[in-house]
């Protein structure tokens, strides 16, 4: 697969011309371009404008819908729920963490949860809003069911990543992750590249291990039973148990609390209906926010220079490969696949865009 | 090693008296006695009365201060921090919970923090408390340094277990686990049995994969380097990094915000110094709590119920293993080890405890 460099600025113009002619308005668009570009800029790819044909996709299909406007149901000092009535992930996402940023910065702590949503990109994304506003920020959000429960054989959680930010210094804690053993997207990786997944990543159809991706994948979109294993494994000897979990934390502070469809009863049909949580919560609850930056920012640091393992040259902490993919992206050009590329042209053709005036002439790699 | 079984109510009986021995008062003695039986009546024998020789070692060597009494350092009506001088980690531990309860209840939410503590027990103890109220609970503590982080080699965090407890019918959601791929005491029982560990789950001083328990706990004590791997191994090819993350969340909610010790700073000579984290939320920020908790139900029955992995007879969900165990031990008595019941009688020696008039005559097994 070969790859075409794209600057940074020259991408977020054009897919904010793109998604304008899907029909946002310039700010949706410059809020949805946003997310998925910070994505690509931190390096993960997965969830980045290569995304573009899949909110392509389900504005057509009518899994998002375009004229729903969400609503608030319940609200309180320190909490919200929201009902996004099936309308696109980050733009209610977006709305939902600054709800949750005014209440920390009034009340001290704002929790903020949404059902009937769709895919709202990185969790990290809103977590790292309030960080950038000093506060401690929380995202997690349930998904299509892939994971499979401990001594399970059907997909009943979703990826469920669990992201928190905090302030610190040189960098702020980031920390973003699924809880299954790897992304859906790392199968999806494998399986374009034809390769055998590792060992330990996947369950089949009768819940036993299974290195075969395109199986794996088409099980999961059949709903045929089988998925990626809850990070830990297959058993409780390395902690497959707490994986599952974690999850399960995702799933409460997401479709729990929200009165929402659980990871297992989205994505049926035509029907999205993800589930997200947002928290942020102020530090000056517990001191002075600037001490405890200081004394956090020391533990960080005594991470990175505590004695690497033989042959390995470096402890990163959580945050510190996206700060330094951000500047390379920034420097380098965002990577973006030659499928995507081609997927980006379909979808300028349909809507009369001259792809080649917003990004030019395109060299792979 | 031979076990012997003990009734819930004798032991009860026996540990109350011992700890007031020591110098608790009848009410403090009677928290500390709970918190380690509830962890033997739900099956982890290694934070129950097993400890009762760890507390008489530290009180006499002076890393729990039996003279001093915690102190609020900070407090707002959704939050508080403490200091506990070094006290006990339960009586402390026991008290910032039912602090974050009732600020739960009359605000919302309750967040406490605790610097300067020592071992307070399961997490899940605290968590639970919350829970009997009808609210979320969640505890973090951090600990002596055993988890290293990906790609070091000397152990930086704790064990920093994460518990969180939700109201549910029949069953309430209770997780509770280190961020480690075992516990120590999961090594401890290797050690014991003079057993290799299982690959995956230790390093040695250098940094390399070991099964020798003897080696790894001798590093972590004498601080060596070395130690256990957070949750997902050794790599990131299997999460390892993720594991890392959750330690260092629960180091954020015990020694970071409480400006406490991280976890490589505890257990330096005679100082314990462990830091915990309490939180309520009250369901009702959300809508209506019997709802929630209906809705929540569902879902769990939904996973207990879902296809079993072939050669598979069950899928648990959160809690219920520590529920079946409670019944059990409470019919058949806890199990304790016959050298736990030599230290015991050691303590009791010292004390001038007539072991025999409380537990009579023990049987082994």
């Amino acid at each position: 697969m070969g790859y075409v460099r794209i600057q940074y600025e020259t991408m977020k113009t054009f897919s904010n011309a793109v998604f304008q002619k899907m029909g946002f308005t310039p700010d949706e668009a410059a809020i949805i371009t946003d997310v998925l570009l910070t994505s690509d800029m931190y390096g993960i790819e997965s969830h980045g404008v290569q995304r573009m044909v899949l909110y392509y996709k389900t504005i057509k299909n009518g899994r998002i819908h375009m004229d729903s406007k969400w609503e608030i149901i319940h609200e309180t000092p320190l909490s919200a729920v929201i009902d996004n009535h099936f309308g696109v992930g980050q733009l209610v996402g977006h709305f939902a963490m600054n709800k949750a940023i005014e209440k920390a910065k009034t009340s001290g702590i704002g929790i903020v949860t949404v059902r009937n949503s769709n895919h709202y990109g990185i969790a990290g994304y809103y977590a790292k809003m309030a960080c950038k506003e000093g506060l401690i920020g929380f995202s997690v959000t349930n998904s299509e069911a892939i994971m499979v429960p401990t001594y399970g054989r059907m997909a009943m959680l979703g990826s469920n990543p669990i992201a928190i930010a905090m302030p610190a210094e040189p960098y702020d804690f980031f920390f973003d992750a699924s809880t299954t053993v790897v992304t859906r997207g790392k199968v999806e990786v494998y399986n374009k590249k034809g390769e055998e997944l590792p060992d330990g990543w996947t369950l089949n159809s009768k819940g036993y291990p299974s290195t075969d991706a395109p199986d794996i994948l088409k099980n999961i979109n059949e709903k045929n039973g089988g998925g990626i294993l809850p990070l830990g494994g297959a058993t409780e000897k390395f902690g497959g148990h707490k994986g599952y979990g974690y999850g399960m934390i995702a799933e409460i502070f997401s479709s729990v609390l929200s009165m929402g469809l659980t990871s297992n009863h989205t994505h049926i049909g035509s029907t999205g209906g993800t589930c997200h949580g947002f928290a942020a919560i102020n530090p000056n609850l517990f001191g002075d926010p600037e001490e405890i930056k200081k004394h956090f920012s020391a533990f960080l640091q005594e991470l990175r220079e505590s004695p690497k393992a033989e042959g390995q040259p470096r402890i990163y902490t959580h945050g510190e490969k996206e700060v330094e993919a951000y500047a390379r992206m920034l420097k380098e050009g965002i990577p973006v696949n030659e499928n995507t590329i081609k997927e980006m042209r379909t979808i300028c053709n349909e809507y009369g865009i001259d792809m080649d005036s917003y990004l030019g002439k395109l060299e792979f790699e």
